[in-house]
């Protein structure tokens, strides 16, 4: 049996994350059902794995981890001999160009990004009705977002290095639903957006991840 | 003349992040004021050095940085042999609990710390309205949060460890915010948090960062 458990439902942009790490990495690991539907997310076992009752929650071996990113990063560590290369090894500085744009991904692109994610896809997989206002309202910050992003990949091939990190791999599950939904235009009306969101979708791990969600 | 830069308005709380980093390294810097109430953050000039437009800029010589906590994870590793140990040393497996935590503070705490720091602090300053609902809204998010924080520090001395680390530090300038407010009960009501912030709070770093506000 493998060390490493991921508890989540493949519908969840962040338990789709920790997968495409560990799908990069080629790392082994059991995915565990959680049923959301029913609750099972705020249940007393759930919530010994993750207090804050979301998912995906993570264990390898003895070390119980939760947030997506954190898993991430201590996958792309811990297994950094096999697989994808997804850090910047070498000097801190190197180091410090990954970290920074791991966190523009946290604290520019992921909350206009997440609630377009949940009004235009999610809701209406839930028969609820979408905030118009509020795509707008978050359309528009998305946009100034990807503006730096696009002078940025028409220097660099992909956000931190010339290849593929964890940065790039943090955008993918909320640009995978934004490519499904009338927010597309934000990202394909900028050429150097568009070009890197074709390439970093057609990676085989990320391919994995979608035909996980649809069994 | 100090190789680091740090370009911002002490009033902003992602700059008080940092500084109060550098404080706690014993890194010597220089600051470097930017006018915001004349726009100057939108200028070419400091457009360069964060093309998001918002302080804290950083320098270290050749190294450009932006995003606060990108900046502070580069301070603690550059210098990681002076002043204050802020990471957990060791294995993948003991750094992956800061890493946790430090997500923690970005994906739960950041968000209705920072809406309630804006509504109930920021906005009175400017003479803004402060939106009730929002309140109401976020203090009831934060209070969940600050419930699993409970939990944590009944077991811990600080969030990541039994001693202070980034974690700990990210919050601060948040917090100190909220301490001026109505929603220091949302902190109060809860023991070991509460401690917990009394003690963090108290540290001489902090306190030259709060010196450095009153100039
Ligand atoms: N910041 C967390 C977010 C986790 C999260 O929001 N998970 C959602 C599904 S994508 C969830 O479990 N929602 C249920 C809930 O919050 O009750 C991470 O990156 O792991
Ligand atoms: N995630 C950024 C946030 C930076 C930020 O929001 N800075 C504010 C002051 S605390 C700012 O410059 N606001 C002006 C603006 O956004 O135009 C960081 O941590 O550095």
């Amino acid at each position: 049996m493998a060390a490493i458990k991921v508890h989540g439902s493949p519908l969840s942009t962040a338990v789709q994350r920790v997968v495409a790490c560990l799908y990069e990495k080629g790392v082994d690991f059991q995915f565990v059902p959680v049923n959301m539907a029913a609750g099972e997310h705020k249940s007393d076992n759930f919530l010994a794995l993750n207090p804050f009752g979301q998912v995906p929650a993570f264990e390898d071996g003895d070390l119980k981890l939760f947030e997506s990113r954190a898993i991430t990063h201590y996958v792309a560590h811990e297994y950094a001999d096999k697989g994808t290369q997804l850090l910047i090894p070498g000097s801190n500085k190197d180091a410090a160009v990954l970290q920074l744009w791991t966190e523009v991904e946290a604290h520019q692109f992921n909350s206009p990004a997440s609630v377009l994610a949940w009004e235009l896809f999610y809701k209406p997989i839930f028969g609820k009705v979408t905030d118009a206002a509020a795509v707008e309202e978050n359309e528009g910050k998305l946009g100034k977002v990807l503006d730096v992003y696009e002078s940025r990949l028409s220097k660099s091939k992909y956000l931190a290095a010339d290849y593929f990190t964890l940065a790039d791999l943090y955008h993918l599950p909320n640009l995978q639903c934004l490519l499904g939904t009338s927010a597309k235009t934000v990202v394909e009306s900028r050429p150097h957006v568009s070009a890197w969101v074709k390439e970093i979708t057609a990676r085989p791990a990320w391919s994995k991840v979608l035909a996980m969600q649809k069994q």
